[in-house]
């Protein structure tokens, strides 16, 4: 058996076990031993930064950064998340199927799941507190620019588990052929969370039949509709574009009905906020810059089959000031994020109150959107009797069920 | 362009339709043109029994029978799909992130679904009514030997949605090289229903990387604990097994406490209810048969140990008079069902009291358990602004979220 089969292995052992613990006193052990451990977190980070003052661009080389700040935030973050309430096994459902035979349907984690990311090292500390909150025990893949920092935060972590014995829920990985591996465990590994390029995820998603939550393209649209007011057309064009180009967030292409009367001077202020806009051409380019791609469309349902047809089902805006096209393109367009009125900046865990989130998801399937504790949970029925069988609701003489749905 | 490349897309574009229809109404109507087809339903059943009299053994060719009660049954099943609320649209939550900023998680269908199943015709209508119920569109491929009724049934619905112009809603694909196209297709297709043999499901399983919704093996335990009722010992493990041997919810292994007084009367009493008894051997096998293997623990936790170490995640069931026990088995045992004194042969969606179901999942993740309407949904998020932008949130004079959860 290989390393990391055993680490799958121990994780799944681990992952049993913490259902049986008190996983809020974890998840405060975890936030104070971070505390404890921010001098060796910091000269590990400097270590991680004098390796890449050469090779990393500006901006990767701020999200490398773990400075005084940047822990407290982590900190404060796991601490909310103790505090939210515990979700496992809370009751979803419950229904009589007959006297004395009661179905609940019961939240429940997932299993052992595996976290593959690039370059942020305060994805560790979060997504182990969001997996903890949830009962699930995870393996972690960073990427190799931030390999001390977070090694010294694992240690941080095991540091509040091995006391409990539940040190295997949160393991690092630490090669790129254990990723291989591990994406052929379907029999031990329940779900993969990758957090990265557009290449990563793809090669992820081909690489593996276990379920892959995450996006690749984030190709979002704002739709100016012919009775947008102006000023919110300009204000939410602007942002969606500038207050993060490179976030998959990002608005990537703006369409225009025809009919809309100060096109130009919308267009004018998105260049005067450094936006180059290519007119008809690059559609469903992922520009990840001050670039947007440029329609105008006679029509609404052009808009809308356009957002079909290049989109990646993320986040798409309409500004209008009509409410029942509001309503229309909230109804029909089929993206995890459908917005009236607003920026699609706002799709992030954090903005949408889930306290902080593991990825944003353009599946169809299981958790869609930015993604918290809950798209880390599934459910499963627990049924109580008195010695109740399926004989007596069959045939001729059939009991039939009261199937009275009591929550 | 292959054929069913063509299908596909339209049901893709009949997909986008059937989201401004009413569904209620296609329902009506499906039930309506089913019972007005009777006749032809019937003829082309007769072609199929003819051709499957001497090749298909007696529960297959019981199986593949649509006679006048069993049409009844189709049409009865497809009214009270027709009567459940309409779930498309519906708020699960709502959350006000700041004044005039309302974010709502608003239930939504998945895309298009693929149905592949073996036999049983009556498939064909029940899954379509579901599929139309939560607003998916649906390819559906059948057995061979009921070739001629599901063309039969595919027509009669076919008449019903043709007048509606959405008839592409609801496809029959033909061969199996038909299906292994569909499988690739993970640009239109958006989850996989399979349900038949163990073989047929893993092979889908194995040939696509859309998500798959179903199970191959059906494991399940029935664990008599020490404290057991000799009688519900007796009426649980005799139905978890002779209530339908060749179903997935039957149990295949008992696991008895060794201090459990009455073992060889309960022994007896399966015994003479026809059962084969294999004492610890073959675990983890299903023998789809009037056979079981027995073993004997010394403790619950070997109880449990073993349900996670053989068992499909499906169905376990504990009989015990102990609540505490009882309770720990129902947080601790990880499977899709766990019971309480009652018999595995609940595990149905009819049985739970979803109406009707397109099979039962052994998954991890999006639906777990009998699937009805809610496992072939999901959500989008609608967030509604007045102008709002994400910079209003960010930096030195960040403007707080409010988070006030409504609903």
């Amino acid at each position: 058996m290989t390393e990391v089969r055993k680490q799958a292995e121990r994780a799944k052992q681990a992952y049993f076990k913490l259902q049986k613990m008190d996983r809020t006193s974890l998840l405060h052990g975890i936030a104070q031993s971070l505390r404890e451990s921010s001098a060796s977190i910091f000269a590990a980070n400097a270590e991680d930064l004098k390796a890449a003052k050469d090779t990393l661009s500006g901006p990767l080389y701020k999200r490398l950064i773990i400075n005084e700040p940047k822990l407290r935030d982590v900190i404060d973050g796991i601490l909310q998340i103790a505090a939210m309430e515990d979700p496992v096994g809370r009751v979803m459902e419950e229904t009589e199927l007959d006297e004395g035979l009661t179905l609940r349907k019961v939240k429940t984690p997932i299993g052992v799941i595996a976290a593959i990311f690039e370059s942020r090292p305060d994805v560790v500390p979060q997504i182990a507190a969001l997996a903890i909150r949830s009962g699930n025990a995870v393996l972690l893949k960073g990427g190799r620019e931030a390999a001390q920092t977070n090694a010294a935060l694992g240690k941080a972590i095991h540091a509040a588990l091995a006391p409990q014995g539940i040190a295997d829920a949160v393991q690092l990985v630490s090669t790129r052929e254990e990723v291989a591996e591990l994406l052929e465990m379907d029999d031990l590994i329940s779900m993969v969370v990758p957090r990265g390029s557009n290449e990563m995820v793809r090669s992820i998603q081909e690489r593996t039949r276990i379920p892959v939550l995450g996006h690749a393209d984030g190709i979002c649209h704002v739709f100016i509709d012919e009775s947008a007011d102006l000023d919110k057309a300009v204000r939410i064009a602007v942002d969606s574009k500038t207050a993060a180009p490179s976030a998959c967030n990002a608005a990537e292409t703006l369409l225009v009905h025809r009919a809309f009367p100060h096109r130009d001077q919308m267009l004018d202020a998105l260049k005067r906020a450094g936006v180059d806009l290519r007119l008809n051409s690059e559609f469903g380019h992922e520009f990840l810059d001050l670039i947007m791609s440029v329609r105008i469309v006679d029509t609404m349902d052009e808009a809308i089959d356009h957002i079909h047809r290049y989109g990646s089902s993320h986040t798409d805006s309409i500004v209008t000031e009509n409410p029942e096209n509001a309503r229309r393109f909230l109804d029909e367009v089929d993206s995890a994020g459908v917005y009236w009125n607003a920026s699609t900046h706002f799709a992030d865990g954090y903005r949408y109150g889930l306290g902080a989130e593991v990825g944003i998801s353009t599946n169809r399937t299981h958790a869609r959107g930015p993604v918290g504790v809950d798209g880390l949970m599934i459910y499963k029925y627990q049924l109580i009797g008195d010695g109740h069988i399926a004989a007596t609701y069959k045939g001729q003489n059939a009991r039939p069920f009261t199937h009275r749905r009591r929550s």
